[in-house]
C-alpha cells in the first residue's frame, strides 16, 4: 500500500509506513476469545476502522456470538463501534467502564461479563496482570490505538483523549495504530506518563494543574507495531445535555456554598482546582461558575472530562488552566475548539486517566469534586452505578477517585426524578442506598435544588436530619423523617443506635416504586420494623 | 514547681520548665463544651494525668453530663482514661475512631456523637477546619500530648505512637505536654511530617518503607504551650488476641496465595510491603510469614500498627524494615522491645497516621493490604464497622485507606462466627452487606479457613460463584447459592442482571439471626422475591 501525502505528513517514523494496511485485512489478528485493548475515553479518540471491519466481518459471515472478545477500553469508546459490537454479541468481557444502550443491555441480560473499576485503577490493575491472568500469554493480544500523529521515535500522539492507552500499549503483544487524518494533529496537547509497577513506581510530581511531568507522546516499542491504518472521519459525539431549571438551582446552591467557604477562609479566593462530572447538572455548575455573578477569578480545573461548558468558562476569562484525560465536546463544541485552537491549547493538557484521576494528585491539589449519583441515602452513602441494586447504568467511572480524595467531596442531584406515572415518583434521597459505591466516610456534601447539606464533622444521626431537611423533596421529607424517627427509636432502645436503620424496611420505598410506580409509601410497615429482643 | 532530675533530663527547652504544673491545677483550661485533642493511637502514647484529673474532678463534684467535650484522638486512647470519660458522660462528640466497651456503649445509646473517618483523612479534615467550624475560634481549644522528650527547639518526641498529634498540635490554641518519664526516651524512632493545606501540599517522597521525609520530632509553637506535666506510668496495654486453628488455616491459605503470585511473576520474591490489621487473624498471618515454611526473605512492612507478632518476624531474620504510626505491643511485648531496643530501633520508624495510611504511598509501594471485616457479601463489598447495619463496633480505622490503594486488597475472616445458640450461626459471607465500608471496586481477594477467592478481573456474577465456593462455610454454601440462582433468574428476566439481588430478601439471613439465633434460613421467602412487571 502507498501512503497518502496527508498520512505521510503525520507519520514521522519511516518504518511504520511499510506497515500500512487496510482494516479489512487485519481480521487474522483477532481470533475468537482474544484479549484486546482500544484507545478511547468518553466517546473520543477511539479506533474506528478496525472495529468496524471486524463488525462487518461478523455480520457478513453470520458469526454473531462466535467471535467474542475480552475488551478493555479506558472508558467508553465510539457508539458506532462498541454498540455495534454489543448488538453482534462480540463482547465476552468488558472493563472498566461503558456507555451505550446496547452495551448496557448486553451487560444486564448476561451476554457481557462487565466489571467496573475506579478509572484511576483499571489501567494499574491491567499492568499488574490482574485482568489477563487467564490469557495464556498473560498479556493483551492486540491493542488498537488511534493517533493524530506519529513521532520520529515511533511514539503515538493521541487525539482528544488519552485514557488507558499508555497501559494498554504497555501490556499488548501487538499494536495496530489508526492514524486519523481527518482530525487535526494534536501534537503538544498531551502529557504522558507510563505506569510502573512497584517497587519501581514513582511519585507524580504535579503541584498545580499546568505542571508537565511526562512526554508529549506515548512511547511505543516499534517492533510490536503490526499495522498502521489510515482513519478518515472525526469522533462521532452527541450534543451535550441541556441545563434545566433544576440544574440551575443546584448550581446556584453550590456556588453560594463555595462563596461561603471563601468567606470563612477555608478556600482561597480562586478556589482549589475543580472537578466536574458529566451531564446537565455538571454543565449548569460550570455554567454558573462562568457567569459573572459567581465572580470567581483565576480558576483552575483538574478533572476527568471537559464538556462544552468549559469552553464558556475559558471564554469568560476566569479559567487560567484546565487538565483532563478527555475533551468530550459536542460537534459544535469541537468546531469551536479547533477554530480557536491557538487560544485554548496553551491552557490545556490531556493526561492518562491514571494521572487525571490519581488519588495522590487529587488529594494534594485539594480538588473540589462534584458528581451526580443514582441516589444518596440519609447517612451520606451514594449509589453511582446500579439501579435497584442490580441494573448497571454506565459504571463507576472516576466518581470514587474524586470523591474519596477531594478536599470537597460533593454529590449533586435533583431531589427527585420522574417515574412513569409520578413526576416526583423517585426520591434521590433514600433511607438506604440499594448499592453503595461511595461511603459515608467519603462524602462531605450533598446538594439538590432544595438546598445544600454540608455534613462534615457530623455524626450519622445529625447527618440524616441535615440531609432530609436541606436536600429531600418536600413530598419525601415527612416519609424520610418518619423512617428516621422510627429507626432511632428501635435502635437506641436496642443499644444499636450509631446509625439507626429499620433493616427489614430499608428498601420499602424502592419496593413501592416497583409495585406502585412511586416511592411515596403511605406508611412504614410497622409489622416488620421491630427487632427481636 | 520544681522539676525532678529525670524530668530535666528529658526537657531540653528551658522555658518549658517554667511551665511545670500538676494536672489537677489545669481544670480551668477545660470549660464545658471545649474542643480538645489528645495524642494516642491504639491505646499507646496517650495522655494520662490530665484526662484522669478531669475525670476525678467530674466524679468528685458530680458533674457527669455537665462537663462534656468534643474530643479528637488519632485512633483509640487509653482504656483507663477514655472509657472512664465515657462512663462519666464527658464525651459530647468523638472522631475518627474509638476502641472501648463504655465508649461504644455511649455511641450506640446516643450519648456520644461519633463519626468515623479514614484514619489518613481525619487529621487532614481537622486541618481543613471541617471539624471545628462550629467552635467560635475555629480551632481546637486545647491539645494534650504525651512526649517522651522535648527537643531544644521545643519540639515533642512522641512515645509509642504518633497518630494525629502533628495535626492536633497545628490546630490547637493551647498545648499541654505530658512528659512521660516512666517510658524510655524514644528520640530517633520517629519521622514526622506536618499537614499543609492545598495549594501548599507537597508530595510524600517515600519510595521505600525506610525512607525518612520529616523531622525526628513534632515542631511546636512554644508560646502555645501552657503547661508541662510529668507523667509517671507506662501505657496500659492488654495481651494480644491468641491465634486459633481457624486463624492459622486462614494464614495458611494466604501464604499459599502469595507464593502462587511470586511463582507467576506478579510479586517479587521478597513480596511488596505488608500491611496487617489488628486481631488474632492478623497475628496468625504475620506468624505464618515468620515461620520457616513460608520462606519469604527480606520482607518490609508498611502498616498502621505493629503487634507482638512483628517482633517474631524481626527475630526470624526475614523482616528488613517496618514502619507504622503505632507500636501496640502487649506488656510482655513492650518488655521484650525495650530490652532489645538497640536491635529493633534501627529497623523501625513511626510516622503520623496521615503518612502511614497515605493512599499516595500505599499505592506507590504496592502494599499487600490485609484486614478483617464484620461481613463480606457475595459481590465483594465489605462491612467493617456496623453490626446489623446500625451498631458501631470500633470504627473504620485504616481499613479503607489500605483496601482502596493496596496492590493486593485482601479481606480475611472466618467463614462463620458463633451466635448465642449456634456455633456457626453467623455467616461472615452474606448476600448483601448491611453496611458498606469497602466496595466491590476496592476488594480484590477474600480468604477464610475454607479457601481463597481471587476475584480480580471477574464480573459480579463470577465473583459471587467464586466467593461462595471458595470462602463460604459448607452450611451456608447451599443457602447462598440458592439466593444467587433465584436472584439471577429474577434479574436477568427483567434485564437488570449485572449484579443480581432479591432486593426485598437481601437481609433475610440477618432477620433470621435476629429472630431465631442463626442465619440458617430454611428457605428464601419466594412470596417477597419477585419484582413487579
Amino acid at each position: 500500500m502507498s501512503a497518502s501525502a496527508l498520512l505521510k505528513s503525520r507519520v514521522a517514523r519511516p518504518s511504520y509506513l511499510k506497515k500500512l494496511a487496510k482494516a479489512e485485512d487485519l481480521i487474522e489478528h483477532f481470533p475468537h476469545n482474544s484479549w484486546i485493548g482500544w484507545s478511547g475515553f468518553t466517546g473520543v479518540g477511539y479506533p474506528k476502522k478496525t472495529p468496524t471491519a471486524l463488525a462487518d466481518h461478523v455480520e457478513k459471515n453470520g458469526l454473531q456470538g462466535q467471535l467474542k472478545y475480552n475488551l478493555f477500553v479506558g472508558a467508553s469508546s465510539g457508539a458506532e463501534t462498541e454498540n455495534r459490537w454489543a448488538r453482534n454479541n462480540m463482547i465476552e468481557r468488558r472493563s472498566p467502564h461503558q456507555v451505550g444502550k446496547d452495551i448496557a443491555k448486553g451487560i444486564n441480560n448476561g451476554n457481557i461479563k462487565f466489571f467496573d473499576k475506579h478509572l484511576s485503577m483499571g489501567p494499574t490493575d491491567l499492568v499488574y496482570g490482574y485482568y489477563t491472568k487467564n490469557n495464556p500469554s498473560k498479556k493483551l493480544d492486540v491493542a488498537v490505538i488511534e493517533a493524530t500523529a506519529i513521532t520520529p521515535e515511533g511514539g503515538i500522539v493521541p487525539g482528544a483523549s488519552v485514557g488507558a492507552s499508555p497501559e494498554i500499549i504497555q501490556m499488548a503483544d501487538k499494536i495496530i495504530i489508526e492514524v486519523n487524518t481527518a482530525s487535526p494533529d494534536l501534537t503538544g496537547l498531551h502529557d504522558i506518563c507510563m505506569t510502573d509497577v512497584p517497587p519501581y513506581k514513582k511519585p507524580y510530581l504535579v503541584m498545580s494543574p499546568e505542571d508537565r511531568i511526562g512526554l508529549p507522546y506515548i512511547p511505543v516499542d516499534p517492533e510490536k507495531v503490526v499495522a498502521v491504518v489510515e482513519s478518515d472521519y472525526m469522533d462521532q459525539t452527541q450534543p451535550n445535555a441541556e441545563e434545566d431549571e433544576t440544574s440551575r438551582k443546584i448550581a446556584g446552591n453550590l456556588v453560594e456554598f463555595l462563596q461561603h467557604e471563601v468567606k470563612h477562609g477555608r478556600l482561597p479566593e480562586n478556589l482549589t482546582p475543580l472537578q466536574s462530572g458529566i451531564g446537565n447538572i455538571a454543565n449548569a455548575v460550570v455554567g454558573g461558575l462562568a457567569s459573572g455573578g459567581a465572580n470567581f477569578k483565576n480558576l483552575k480545573v483538574w478533572t476527568e472530562v471537559l464538556q462544552d461548558s468549559f469552553l464558556d468558562l475559558f471564554d469568560s476569562g476566569n479559567l487560567d488552566f484546565a487538565t483532563a484525560t478527555s475533551i468530550r465536546f459536542s460537534p459544535d463544541g469541537f468546531k469551536r475548539f479547533y477554530e480557536n485552537y491557538e487560544r485554548y491549547a496553551p491552557k490545556l493538557l490531556l493526561r492518562s486517566q491514571a494521572v487525571s484521576n490519581s488519588p495522590e494528585i487529587i488529594k494534594r491539589l485539594g480538588v473540589i469534586g462534584m458528581n451526580t449519583p443514582v441516589e444518596v441515602d440519609i447517612y451520606a452513602h451514594a449509589n453511582s452505578t446500579c439501579v435497584m441494586g442490580s441494573r448497571m447504568l454506565n459504571g463507576l467511572g472516576g466518581s470514587a477517585d474524586f470523591l474519596r480524595s477531594s478536599k470537597y467531596s460533593i454529590m449533586h442531584t435533583p431531589s427527585t426524578r420522574p417515574s412513569k406515572t409520578d413526576p416526583t415518583g423517585v426520591s434521590c434521597i433514600v433511607p438506604m442506598c440499594t448499592h453503595v459505591d461511595q461511603t459515608e466516610h467519603d462524602l462531605d456534601m450533598v446538594v439538590t435544588e432544595i438546598g445544600f447539606a454540608d455534613v462534615t464533622g457530623m455524626s450519622p444521626r445529625e447527618r440524616a436530619r441535615e440531609i432530609i431537611k436541606k436536600c429531600a423533596h418536600p413530598d419525601y421529607q415527612p416519609i424520610l423523617t418518619d423512617y428516621l424517627d422510627r429507626a432511632e427509636f428501635e435502635c437506641l432502645r436496642k443499644g444499636w443506635g450509631h446509625e439507626p436503620h429499620l433493616l427489614w424496611n430499608a428498601f420499602d420505598m424502592h419496593k413501592h416504586l416497583n409495585e406502585h410506580g412511586t416511592m411515596k409509601i403511605p406508611a412504614w410497615d410497622a409489622s416488620r420494623s421491630t427487632f427481636a429482643a
